[in-house]
């Protein structure tokens, strides 16, 4: 049989384990195939001698994939520049592209698939979002009979990772966040994981396809976890919840809401049970009810998982051709959402505090479903405050940010106080 | 664009589900399938009035379905007989086929396969596995780089029902059972479900597939629900886990390893939390590590979204050609399984008796892990025993059933002993 001709971008961790796995696993694939999916040319602007490379030839020019003898670009450099060349160029050369790129996606994914649409080749992209978890092909076939309406996932192994060891062995974030990068579960910089603009582009990606409409990236509501101290982690808990970094989408009638933000989920809902680097999205159909995937989000194996599947689809003939979307929907923004709130309040330990507290929430109709308060003696250290958690019913963002600043007038209250959404999910999966 | 032309047997809950999804949805399924999927021929040997069948024609002839008008037989009158003819009939006719009929995939699915084949024409049976979850996808292309090795799953709702009532609302065997009849969760003659049948036919399809090997149904071993005490729920819950009705297929050197049968499961790993009539299967692949699917698992509409799935990819050309397993891989039988098992010993509360009992285990070197032996008084009711409750380490089939023989001759012995296998799935997916 004709082989898929593959040329392969970038030998870093999840390049290098795809060329080995395409050489070591080469009759597995093509028996899963058809055909055999042969490991042609290697770009890579460093080289790494080695490299499993089989038979493939070597190139630093990464231009050097736009060769005739490539049948699809497998496209793992990451960044953005570079990466929109060599994907371009390699859909205007006819060839299929596959990439793990979500930032390429998420910013550039409509006029990639546009182009690719033009040119009548396929771009697979399941290893872009929730690394090995076959979660694309899931939306883009598995439910492809139902009207998707919501989803919301835990898609950066990174801050799962810190909320976990922060709930299960009372680290704080510094620590916890130290502990990620020893074991290289966080890079040296973690901006990009910790204040959730990856869980932001993957959501962007999920939620485009899901709901089969061109989504403004800039537009997607992004809070990270480092902000989350390990005081709310042990009050969210004696309130039955775990907090997580939550991805949510939802299709509403009049636009789409996107959104990623720490929430505390209720212990009784499977999500709130994922742990450490592990991954998992929940996706909502009106056939189907409420589904659940779980997998590791990333490292180089699974996310080569993915990658081959897409290879492997191609081979068969059955990747979907891309699709553009064919709807642009407004972004509602985080205004619109209406949600139950946790407060941690930091107040003097003194008569009134807590009756003026309450005052300022019930003259903004907020109602209260959950108090702690401890007395001051109970709590360790040398703070001269006491903080009052406050677990609110559904409210605006409008009121709760009014409320906030209206409760940080108060005489007795000493600092800044911290707000956490509380995921309503219930819609989306039953607790279990 | 020509549409993908279906012919339907079977309205009831599923086929009536169907039908009414592809008349009332035919422009969000055409645009996810990229041409129209029109109903033409609808046809059930009992007529049903009132049935939404857009401009189908309808007949009480099931032949009729295989008129030249039709690209795609769906059955879903299920049985095996009268559906096997449809489905050979179909395929013969170079008709494509989708089917929920697991009975009919476990015992004839080879043929069914072979005769697919051999006409060219595919075969989709997504719907016959875990309802909605498109876990048929996920294995036939979203984990085919991997070679799977091993899964695990809760795949028949109606025990899973009934043993969550069981645990949570600590009703018994037979008042679960008559709450889920009252609910339809259970048919009026449960054995298909809660004996484990119906889990065991499913195990076969799924264990095909991600082995890619002839799985003889007939050897899959068989233990259903029956005979689950509330105690035995109770106990396994002190000792940290939750007793579920679990299908687990595993990979060996040597051959298959396919067994249906409660067990208890550590309350640490997600799938103990999989409630109600929820399905969940675990999936490891050597890439991708451990994958988890949930989701509802019976129901007309999460079956029908499973049925329609298959029909889009037909209509996009995307669904894979029915595919023969290359190999037949000897089925090792439950003789081979080693696993830690759960006794509850019978016993005369008088002194010796425990010793007679680790007696009898240290002789067979078996290793006791927990131990749990309440003191008579706080048993009520009139049982003039005690039951000892003990958690042995790995052991296998044979060691653990001369045990319970020799147990049961004990003089101090004085009933039947219960036994339940621990799972042992910490490969297959870590702990929360």
């Amino acid at each position: 049989m004709t082989p898929l001709r593959v040329g392969l971008a970038g030998l870093g961790t999840v390049g290098g384990t795809v060329a080995r796995l395409l050489v070591e696993n080469a009759a597995l694939i093509e028996r899963r195939a058809g055909r055999p999916v042969d490991l042609r040319r290697v770009a890579s602007r460093t080289p790494k001698p080695g490299a499993e490379l089989g038979a493939a030839s070597f190139d630093t020019d990464l231009r050097s994939l736009q060769a005739d003898d490539v049948d699809v670009v497998v496209e793992l450099i990451g960044g953005e520049t570079a990466a929109q060349e060599i994907v371009s160029g390699a859909i205007d050369a006819g060839r299929h592209v596959v990439t793990a790129n979500k930032a390429l996606l998420a910013t550039s994914g409509e006029e990639i698939f546009e182009a690719a649409a033009r040119k009548g080749v396929s771009v697979g992209f399941e290893a872009s979002v929730a690394g090995g978890i076959p979660i694309v092909n899931a939306l883009r076939t598995g439910l492809s009979a139902n009207r998707l309406d919501a989803m919301a996932g835990i898609v950066n192994g990174t801050s799962n990772y810190i909320l976990t060891a922060m709930e299960e062995d009372g680290a704080d974030f510094a620590t916890a966040l130290a502990d990620a990068q020893r074991l290289g579960y966080a890079e040296a910089d973690p901006t990009f994981d910790v204040e959730g603009i990856d869980a932001a582009q993957k959501l962007a990606i999920l939620a485009a396809l899901a709901f089969d409409a061109q989504i403004d990236f800039e537009g997607v509501h992004v809070e990270g976890i480092s902000a989350i101290d390990i005081e709310d982690i042990r009050y969210a808990r004696e309130l039955g919840f775990s907090i997580k970094h939550l991805a949510v989408a939802r299709l509403a009638d009049d636009g789409i809401e996107a959104r990623v933000h720490p929430a505390l989920v209720p212990e009784s809902m499977l999500i709130a049970k994922v742990s450490g680097v592990m991954n998992a999205v929940m996706a909502h159909g009106d056939a189907v009810g409420p589904t659940l995937y779980v997998g590791p989000g990333a490292g180089g194996l699974p996310t080569a998982s993915a990658v081959i599947a897409d290879l492997v689809e191609l081979a068969r003939g059955t990747l979907a051709v891309a699709r553009v979307a064919t709807r642009r929907l407004p972004n509602l923004g985080i205004d619109q959402v209406i949600c139950p709130h946790y407060l941690k309040i930091p107040a003097i330990d003194q008569p009134g505090v807590f009756a003026d507290v309450a005052d300022v929430l019930s003259r903004h109709e907020v109602s209260i479903e959950a108090v702690i308060q401890r007395p001051q003696a109970i709590r360790s250290g040398v703070e001269p405050w006491v903080p009052i958690i406050i677990l609110t019913n559904d409210v605006s963002e409008a009121v709760v940010r009014d409320c906030v600043a209206e409760l940080g007038g108060l005489d007795g209250v000493t600092g800044d106080i911290a707000r956490i959404r509380v995921a309503d999910l219930s819609a989306m999966m039953p607790p279990t």
